[in-house]
């Protein structure tokens, strides 16, 4: 069922808060690639206009990517202290911080769109999604996928009634999927393991993602149990993608050498380059979306700058080979990794 | 010339602190695998009697790992705190804690043995040891591989003369090879990527270790572009390991479902299962060998006991894998991983 859904197994992923254009999601269909829509941040009806964006250009099957909400972690006072030791950085910018608010990021309206009108794939990040609203996904024709980070987070998925999971290695950029938002051990599962952990355990489907950016991730993937490979960081470049100017360009600019995972600029773990910011702002709480919503004024404020330094610049770690070439193109690399498969 | 050394691309990983036996480097090399003795925490004597003990069995070739010695990088007084922390573990075990003092694992005796009579390949970890001893190893006839985790290091280790790299991704077993001991973002990658973002950057053979268990993880580094596999944990069960029997009975037990990296026991970042001494030490310092040697008594007084709550169960994120088999039959099994490439 899942191979209907591409040509070559490679999946673009839903890369959130601006990337993920309807553009992006037909050139990858156009290559045979399965492309994801991010509802995250966005209202239900942003989404549905998005869904039917697509639709209008092509026949071919997509996602759309939900987010999970949770209720809020950290005490309000820890949050208003994080957002306090900003207030330099709002200052120099002209802004303030935004209300450290919680919101469920339009969850029941977002359901219910999709329940209406199903795309041929929704997945979800940042938890399981009660079973039945699973169930409902499934009786409504959609496939239904779900991140998950670890072992125990795949059981809990399939049990709920996941068929697929997308697996996320720590190598991944941009939020962590994990269900909870804390610091537990051991946490961070490295992908080629996670894989063979998660394949141990289940017959589901498994779709592998982190840190994969050529065509030799795409056959190690594939070669490790993996029925397709999810890459987002590679298409950052795109000029099919809509990632900040400033973000395509720190993303191949020789100053920025690593990633690492931040709780700065969301109060969730999130992998991206290594800035000021993040070096300036090393102890965030967990406490998403509230610290999302107060640094919103500050990260628009230093996008709208080209101020790089000040911006959440999501990459994965494989962000060296992100290329500025047509998404299509990117995807018909990719697939070569997967050629020796099907000879 | 590395495809000398092993008639399957596998490496059976220097496991120091017991595990690498003689009779293990043995059964690898009895399996066309390249075993690796472990001189770490050894005399120069130990290691030599070590290498005798391997050549009298076999023709086969094998390599020696050899630690490079780093200067003390935490203050005593932040040493002496941590240590001081650790006073009710010792009471509760009857002994007192090692003396938390530095040494240089006996480098410059363990460099003239191995320049006087080398095997066939000397590899290093924690560091990268100056040209000129790389240099004078080659010409004694060893090939030189260097541990790395990170592209920098590779590049620094490639421009000291190394001849072959072994990639050691944050998935694997304990100790982290970083040149450095440190807290520094962004160290830590996850074997895919670091295997991308050292080949592009190299065209050195590479090896690739880090949560590495089984036949599809094998193939799935290859198709990375790894020259070899390199598997340490998933022998740690072996009849022929001489890890402690509640180290591999650790393995095994449900009760242990994860994996993390932690100062608690050497002071340097190292993998192990999660476990009591591990949750109740999140704090230690960067100071090794000087923790090394000031847990040394715990650890053994522990191990004494069979309490592996106060050991340090070193694994990779692969452990569950781990099988009590002959180390042949395990090199065999992951061998198959590599089968479809020479077809």
């Amino acid at each position: 069922m899942l191979h209907d859904l591409w040509r070559v197994p490679v999946v673009v992923a839903p890369m959130a808060g601006g990337p993920s254009t309807p553009e992006l999601i037909i050139a990858a269909g156009g290559a045979g690639a399965l492309g994801f829509l991010a509802a995250g941040y966005k209202t239900a009806e942003a989404m549905a206009g998005e869904i039917e964006a697509v639709r209008q250009e092509t026949d071919r099957p997509f996602g759309v990517n939900v987010f999970v909400p949770q209720l809020p972690e950290s005490e309000p006072e820890v949050v208003a202290a994080y957002v306090a030791s900003l207030e330099p950085d709002a200052s120099r910018l002209g802004v303030a911080c935004g209300e450290p608010s919680w919101d469920d990021d339009h969850w029941n309206a977002k359901i219910e769109a999709l329940l209406a009108d199903p795309p041929a794939i929704v997945s979800f990040t940042f938890g399981c999604p009660p079973a039945e609203i699973v169930a409902a996904l499934r009786a409504a024709g959609a496939t239904v996928a779900v991140t998950v980070t670890t072992p125990e987070e795949a059981e809990e998925a399939v049990s709920a009634g996941a068929e697929c999971l997308c697996l996320q290695g720590f190598e991944a950029g941009a939020h962590r999927g994990s269900f909870a938002n804390d610091d537990r051990a051991g946490q961070d599962w490295g992908l080629l393991a996670l894989i063979a952990g998660v394949g141990r355990a289940t017959d589901v489907p498994l779709i592998a993602a982190g840190g994969i950016a050529g065509p030799s991730d795409v056959a190690a993937v594939l070669a490790a149990g993996a029925v397709a490979a999810q890459v987002g960081t590679a298409f950052l470049r795109c000029p099919e993608s809509g990632a900040h100017p400033a973000h395509k360009a720190a993303l191949a600019d020789p100053g920025f050498t690593t990633t690492a995972i931040t709780r700065a600029f969301s109060g969730r773990r999130a992998r991206g380059l290594v800035n000021r910011f993040m070096r300036e702002h090393p102890g965030a709480p967990a406490a998403y979306p509230q610290i999302n919503n107060a640094t919103r004024p500050l990260r628009a404020a230093a996008a709208g700058g080209g101020d790089a330094g000040g911006m959440s610049l999501w990459a994965g770690q494989g962000f060296r080979a992100a290329e500025e070439r047509p998404a299509g193109e990117i995807v018909e690399r990719l697939a070569r990794g997967a050629e020796h498969r099907s000879r």
